[in-house]
Protein backbone atom coordinates (compact mmCIF):
# COMPACT_ATOMS: atom_id res chain seq x y z
CA UNK A 1 0.00 0.00 0.00
CA UNK A 2 1.41 3.35 -1.19
CA UNK A 3 2.10 6.13 1.45
CA UNK A 4 0.82 9.74 1.68
CA UNK A 5 1.90 12.50 4.05
CA UNK A 6 -0.26 15.60 4.69
CA UNK A 7 0.36 18.59 5.88
CA UNK A 8 -1.67 20.32 8.20
CA UNK A 9 -1.70 24.12 8.50
CA UNK A 10 -3.45 25.32 5.05
CA UNK A 11 -3.60 22.03 3.79
CA UNK A 12 -5.71 20.49 6.42
CA UNK A 13 -6.17 23.24 8.93
CA UNK A 14 -7.25 26.54 8.22
CA UNK A 15 -4.53 28.65 9.73
CA UNK A 16 -4.61 31.94 7.43
CA UNK A 17 -8.07 32.95 8.81
CA UNK A 18 -7.54 32.81 11.84
CA UNK A 19 -4.01 34.06 12.07
CA UNK A 20 -5.18 37.09 9.93
CA UNK A 21 -8.57 38.01 11.99
CA UNK A 22 -6.17 37.57 15.07
CA UNK A 23 -3.50 40.37 13.52
CA UNK A 24 -6.53 42.47 12.40
CA UNK A 25 -8.34 42.69 15.99
CA UNK A 26 -4.91 43.06 18.05
CA UNK A 27 -3.68 45.72 15.40
CA UNK A 28 -6.86 47.46 14.13
CA UNK A 29 -5.66 46.39 10.73
CA UNK A 30 -8.01 45.35 8.07
CA UNK A 31 -6.12 43.13 5.98
CA UNK A 32 -7.68 40.57 3.96
CA UNK A 33 -7.09 36.84 2.68
CA UNK A 34 -6.83 38.56 -0.56
CA UNK A 35 -3.99 40.97 0.27
CA UNK A 36 -2.24 37.74 1.11
CA UNK A 37 -2.03 36.41 -2.61
CA UNK A 38 1.88 35.57 -3.39
CA UNK A 39 2.90 36.97 -0.18
CA UNK A 40 2.83 36.43 4.06
CA UNK A 41 1.49 38.96 6.39
CA UNK A 42 5.14 39.08 7.97
CA UNK A 43 6.17 40.77 4.79
CA UNK A 44 3.30 42.81 4.51
CA UNK A 45 3.81 44.31 7.89
CA UNK A 46 7.34 43.60 8.59
CA UNK A 47 7.50 45.82 11.58
CA UNK A 48 5.31 43.88 13.40
CA UNK A 49 7.09 40.28 12.40
CA UNK A 50 7.87 39.27 16.34
CA UNK A 51 3.73 40.23 17.26
CA UNK A 52 3.00 38.23 14.03
CA UNK A 53 4.90 35.00 15.28
CA UNK A 54 3.64 35.40 18.83
CA UNK A 55 -0.08 35.00 17.91
CA UNK A 56 0.89 31.67 16.16
CA UNK A 57 2.99 31.15 20.01
CA UNK A 58 0.29 31.26 21.97
CA UNK A 59 -0.91 27.98 23.75
CA UNK A 60 -4.10 27.06 21.98
CA UNK A 61 -3.89 28.79 18.74
CA UNK A 62 -3.73 25.53 16.60
CA UNK A 63 -6.57 24.04 19.01
CA UNK A 64 -9.75 25.44 17.12
CA UNK A 65 -8.49 25.90 13.50
CA UNK A 66 -10.80 25.37 11.18
CA UNK A 67 -10.83 22.30 9.32
CA UNK A 68 -10.43 23.01 5.54
CA UNK A 69 -13.10 21.90 3.29
CA UNK A 70 -13.63 18.79 1.82
CA UNK A 71 -10.63 17.42 3.74
CA UNK A 72 -12.41 14.55 5.58
CA UNK A 73 -13.93 13.30 3.45
CA UNK A 74 -11.10 12.54 0.98
CA UNK A 75 -8.72 11.85 3.52
CA UNK A 76 -11.23 9.03 4.41
CA UNK A 77 -11.48 8.30 1.07
CA UNK A 78 -8.13 7.97 0.15
CA UNK A 79 -7.19 6.16 3.38
CA UNK A 80 -8.63 2.55 1.95
CA UNK A 81 -6.64 2.08 -1.29
CA UNK A 82 -2.99 4.59 0.93
CA UNK A 83 -1.89 4.74 4.33
CA UNK A 84 -2.07 8.28 5.49
CA UNK A 85 0.29 9.88 7.46
CA UNK A 86 0.02 13.56 8.99
CA UNK A 87 3.35 15.22 8.64
CA UNK A 88 3.73 18.62 10.31
CA UNK A 89 6.05 20.80 11.08
CA UNK A 90 5.49 21.70 14.76
CA UNK A 91 8.98 22.26 15.75
CA UNK A 92 9.45 26.13 15.23
CA UNK A 93 6.67 26.02 17.66
CA UNK A 94 6.37 23.58 20.08
CA UNK A 95 3.35 25.22 22.24
CA UNK A 96 1.61 24.27 19.20
CA UNK A 97 2.11 20.62 20.31
CA UNK A 98 -0.30 19.53 21.96
CA UNK A 99 -3.09 21.70 20.50
CA UNK A 100 -2.15 19.95 17.13
CA UNK A 101 -2.66 16.62 18.74
CA UNK A 102 -5.57 17.14 20.43
CA UNK A 103 -6.89 18.82 17.15
CA UNK A 104 -6.51 15.78 15.36
CA UNK A 105 -7.79 13.51 17.48
CA UNK A 106 -10.64 15.26 17.34
CA UNK A 107 -11.48 15.56 13.96
CA UNK A 108 -9.72 12.68 12.14
CA UNK A 109 -10.34 10.03 15.00
CA UNK A 110 -10.48 7.54 12.09
CA UNK A 111 -6.31 8.16 11.60
CA UNK A 112 -4.10 6.33 14.83
CA UNK A 113 -2.07 8.73 16.30
CA UNK A 114 0.87 6.44 15.12
CA UNK A 115 0.21 8.21 12.58
CA UNK A 116 1.17 11.17 13.34
CA UNK A 117 4.14 13.15 12.64
CA UNK A 118 5.40 16.06 14.23
CA UNK A 119 8.54 17.60 12.97
CA UNK A 120 10.84 20.22 11.62
CA UNK A 121 12.48 19.38 8.51
CA UNK A 122 10.37 16.94 6.39
CA UNK A 123 12.97 15.31 4.00
CA UNK A 124 12.93 12.59 7.14
CA UNK A 125 9.51 12.01 5.92
CA UNK A 126 9.82 8.16 4.47
CA UNK A 127 6.19 8.51 1.65
CA UNK A 128 5.66 7.88 -1.47
CA UNK A 129 3.39 11.74 -1.66
CA UNK A 130 3.56 14.45 0.42
CA UNK A 131 0.81 16.57 -0.02
CA UNK A 132 1.93 20.44 1.10
CA UNK A 133 1.71 24.27 0.93
CA UNK A 134 5.57 24.85 1.73
CA UNK A 135 7.72 24.50 -1.42
CA UNK A 136 10.81 24.12 0.50
CA UNK A 137 9.34 20.65 2.46
CA UNK A 138 9.30 19.18 -1.09
CA UNK A 139 13.44 19.86 -0.89
CA UNK A 140 15.04 16.46 0.08
CA UNK A 141 11.28 14.52 -0.12
CA UNK A 142 12.30 11.24 -2.17
CA UNK A 143 8.08 10.85 -3.25
CA UNK A 144 6.39 13.28 -5.33
CA UNK A 145 5.06 16.43 -3.67
CA UNK A 146 1.92 17.84 -4.47
CA UNK A 147 1.55 21.88 -3.45
CA UNK A 148 -1.63 22.41 -2.12
CA UNK A 149 -2.79 25.87 -3.13
CA UNK A 150 -2.46 28.47 -0.08
CA UNK A 151 -2.36 32.46 -0.68
CA UNK A 152 1.08 32.97 0.01
CA UNK A 153 2.01 29.81 -2.69
CA UNK A 154 0.29 31.06 -5.81
CA UNK A 155 3.17 32.31 -7.49
CA UNK A 156 5.11 29.07 -7.32
CA UNK A 157 5.86 26.94 -10.59
CA UNK A 158 7.12 23.86 -11.57
CA UNK A 159 5.30 21.73 -9.03
CA UNK A 160 2.09 19.77 -9.41
CA UNK A 161 -0.62 22.01 -7.52
CA UNK A 162 -3.71 20.90 -6.52
CA UNK A 163 -6.71 23.44 -5.15
CA UNK A 164 -8.39 21.99 -3.02
CA UNK A 165 -9.10 18.55 -1.09
CA UNK A 166 -11.70 17.75 -4.79
CA UNK A 167 -8.67 17.96 -7.01
CA UNK A 168 -6.36 15.73 -4.74
CA UNK A 169 -9.42 13.11 -5.07
CA UNK A 170 -9.22 13.20 -8.56
CA UNK A 171 -5.39 13.28 -8.43
CA UNK A 172 -4.78 10.36 -6.87
CA UNK A 173 -8.00 8.57 -9.00
CA UNK A 174 -6.24 9.14 -11.78
CA UNK A 175 -2.80 7.57 -10.23
CA UNK A 176 -4.86 4.18 -9.90
CA UNK A 177 -5.47 4.22 -13.75
CA UNK B 1 26.09 13.28 4.05
CA UNK B 2 24.13 10.00 5.70
CA UNK B 3 21.47 10.47 8.08
CA UNK B 4 21.26 8.59 11.70
CA UNK B 5 17.97 8.69 13.35
CA UNK B 6 18.34 8.41 17.12
CA UNK B 7 15.60 6.94 19.54
CA UNK B 8 14.94 8.94 22.99
CA UNK B 9 13.96 6.79 25.89
CA UNK B 10 16.32 3.77 26.55
CA UNK B 11 18.67 5.03 24.17
CA UNK B 12 19.17 9.28 24.84
CA UNK B 13 17.37 9.25 28.32
CA UNK B 14 17.80 6.67 31.12
CA UNK B 15 13.38 5.69 31.20
CA UNK B 16 14.17 2.70 32.91
CA UNK B 17 15.91 3.53 36.27
CA UNK B 18 13.28 6.32 36.95
CA UNK B 19 9.87 4.80 36.05
CA UNK B 20 10.93 1.82 38.69
CA UNK B 21 11.91 3.94 41.35
CA UNK B 22 8.61 5.84 41.07
CA UNK B 23 6.75 2.57 40.69
CA UNK B 24 8.93 1.04 43.47
CA UNK B 25 7.82 4.02 45.96
CA UNK B 26 3.85 4.03 44.17
CA UNK B 27 3.32 0.55 45.65
CA UNK B 28 6.13 -0.27 47.92
CA UNK B 29 7.74 -2.43 45.92
CA UNK B 30 11.54 -3.64 45.87
CA UNK B 31 12.15 -4.06 41.57
CA UNK B 32 15.74 -3.93 40.50
CA UNK B 33 16.98 -3.30 37.08
CA UNK B 34 18.36 -6.89 37.27
CA UNK B 35 14.45 -7.95 37.74
CA UNK B 36 13.72 -5.88 34.33
CA UNK B 37 16.12 -8.39 32.14
CA UNK B 38 14.99 -9.85 29.29
CA UNK B 39 11.08 -8.24 30.38
CA UNK B 40 8.94 -5.21 30.72
CA UNK B 41 7.43 -4.02 34.35
CA UNK B 42 4.26 -4.66 32.77
CA UNK B 43 5.46 -8.11 32.50
CA UNK B 44 6.27 -8.65 36.06
CA UNK B 45 3.26 -7.34 37.46
CA UNK B 46 0.83 -7.62 35.36
CA UNK B 47 -1.88 -6.84 37.68
CA UNK B 48 -0.97 -3.08 38.13
CA UNK B 49 -0.72 -2.25 33.78
CA UNK B 50 -2.60 0.62 33.56
CA UNK B 51 -0.97 2.05 36.71
CA UNK B 52 2.47 1.58 35.39
CA UNK B 53 1.34 3.30 32.64
CA UNK B 54 -0.46 5.82 34.61
CA UNK B 55 3.36 6.61 36.02
CA UNK B 56 4.65 7.33 32.50
CA UNK B 57 1.74 9.58 31.28
CA UNK B 58 2.44 12.32 34.18
CA UNK B 59 3.28 15.39 32.54
CA UNK B 60 7.02 16.09 33.14
CA UNK B 61 7.43 12.36 33.77
CA UNK B 62 10.41 12.80 30.24
CA UNK B 63 11.46 16.25 31.39
CA UNK B 64 14.13 15.77 34.04
CA UNK B 65 15.42 12.05 33.32
CA UNK B 66 19.10 11.46 33.15
CA UNK B 67 21.50 11.13 29.91
CA UNK B 68 22.27 7.87 29.22
CA UNK B 69 26.28 7.83 29.30
CA UNK B 70 28.31 9.00 26.86
CA UNK B 71 25.74 9.78 24.83
CA UNK B 72 26.20 13.75 24.47
CA UNK B 73 29.91 13.45 23.73
CA UNK B 74 29.28 10.36 21.09
CA UNK B 75 26.12 12.31 19.23
CA UNK B 76 28.29 15.33 18.98
CA UNK B 77 31.42 13.68 17.65
CA UNK B 78 28.46 11.77 15.11
CA UNK B 79 27.45 14.91 13.85
CA UNK B 80 30.25 15.94 12.38
CA UNK B 81 30.54 13.44 9.95
CA UNK B 82 26.06 12.53 9.98
CA UNK B 83 22.87 14.76 9.98
CA UNK B 84 21.40 13.43 13.31
CA UNK B 85 17.58 13.46 13.83
CA UNK B 86 15.88 12.46 17.01
CA UNK B 87 13.60 9.82 16.23
CA UNK B 88 11.29 9.55 19.29
CA UNK B 89 7.67 7.81 19.52
CA UNK B 90 5.76 9.95 21.43
CA UNK B 91 2.29 9.55 20.45
CA UNK B 92 1.25 6.72 22.51
CA UNK B 93 2.09 9.05 25.46
CA UNK B 94 1.00 12.96 24.56
CA UNK B 95 1.45 14.26 27.62
CA UNK B 96 5.14 13.59 27.37
CA UNK B 97 5.16 15.99 23.94
CA UNK B 98 6.34 19.34 25.96
CA UNK B 99 8.81 17.52 28.15
CA UNK B 100 10.73 15.69 25.34
CA UNK B 101 10.86 18.97 23.87
CA UNK B 102 11.90 20.93 26.44
CA UNK B 103 14.76 17.91 27.58
CA UNK B 104 15.94 17.93 23.77
CA UNK B 105 16.30 21.55 24.04
CA UNK B 106 18.35 21.44 27.21
CA UNK B 107 20.78 18.57 26.64
CA UNK B 108 21.22 18.71 23.33
CA UNK B 109 21.65 22.36 22.26
CA UNK B 110 23.80 21.03 19.31
CA UNK B 111 20.68 19.49 17.79
CA UNK B 112 18.41 21.74 15.80
CA UNK B 113 14.39 21.07 16.97
CA UNK B 114 13.93 21.11 13.17
CA UNK B 115 15.92 17.11 13.70
CA UNK B 116 13.67 16.17 16.26
CA UNK B 117 10.84 14.02 14.98
CA UNK B 118 8.28 12.85 17.42
CA UNK B 119 6.27 10.13 15.62
CA UNK B 120 4.67 6.58 16.69
CA UNK B 121 5.30 4.56 13.56
CA UNK B 122 9.14 4.50 12.87
CA UNK B 123 8.85 3.03 9.40
CA UNK B 124 7.83 6.91 8.50
CA UNK B 125 11.65 7.59 9.34
CA UNK B 126 13.83 8.55 6.02
CA UNK B 127 17.21 7.78 7.73
CA UNK B 128 20.06 5.26 6.81
CA UNK B 129 20.27 4.70 10.59
CA UNK B 130 18.20 3.79 13.28
CA UNK B 131 19.64 3.57 16.62
CA UNK B 132 16.80 1.96 18.87
CA UNK B 133 16.03 -0.01 21.68
CA UNK B 134 12.38 -1.74 20.17
CA UNK B 135 12.86 -4.39 17.72
CA UNK B 136 9.55 -3.08 16.42
CA UNK B 137 10.90 0.18 14.98
CA UNK B 138 13.51 -1.74 12.26
CA UNK B 139 10.40 -3.07 10.73
CA UNK B 140 9.67 -1.58 7.61
CA UNK B 141 13.02 0.52 8.23
CA UNK B 142 14.68 1.43 5.00
CA UNK B 143 18.23 1.70 6.36
CA UNK B 144 20.59 -0.23 9.21
CA UNK B 145 18.87 -0.71 12.49
CA UNK B 146 21.25 -0.74 15.37
CA UNK B 147 19.70 -2.47 18.63
CA UNK B 148 20.94 -0.53 21.82
CA UNK B 149 20.85 -2.60 24.44
CA UNK B 150 18.11 -1.77 27.18
CA UNK B 151 17.04 -4.42 30.48
CA UNK B 152 14.17 -5.59 27.89
CA UNK B 153 15.94 -6.33 24.71
CA UNK B 154 18.17 -8.58 26.08
CA UNK B 155 17.22 -12.09 24.59
CA UNK B 156 16.72 -10.13 21.04
CA UNK B 157 18.51 -11.90 18.22
CA UNK B 158 18.89 -11.03 14.54
CA UNK B 159 19.81 -7.90 14.90
CA UNK B 160 23.43 -5.40 15.16
CA UNK B 161 23.95 -4.79 18.88
CA UNK B 162 25.32 -1.79 20.31
CA UNK B 163 26.09 -1.99 24.47
CA UNK B 164 27.02 1.74 24.79
CA UNK B 165 27.36 4.91 23.61
CA UNK B 166 30.97 3.84 23.15
CA UNK B 167 30.27 0.68 21.38
CA UNK B 168 28.07 3.28 18.91
CA UNK B 169 30.81 5.31 18.21
CA UNK B 170 33.02 2.06 17.15
CA UNK B 171 30.47 1.28 14.88
CA UNK B 172 29.69 3.96 13.22
CA UNK B 173 34.21 4.63 13.00
CA UNK B 174 34.43 1.08 11.77
CA UNK B 175 31.37 2.59 8.66
CA UNK B 176 33.88 4.96 8.05
CA UNK B 177 36.97 2.74 6.83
Amino acid sequence: MKRIAIDMDEVMADFSSKHLSQFNAKFQDSLTLEDLQGTRLRHLRPHLADEITAIIDEVNFFRDLNVVEGCQEVIRELSSNYEIYIATAAMEHPSSLQGKYEWLCEHFSFISPMNYVFCGDKSIINADYLIDDNVRNFKGFRGQGLLFTAPHNRDETGYVRVNSWAEVLEYFRSQSH
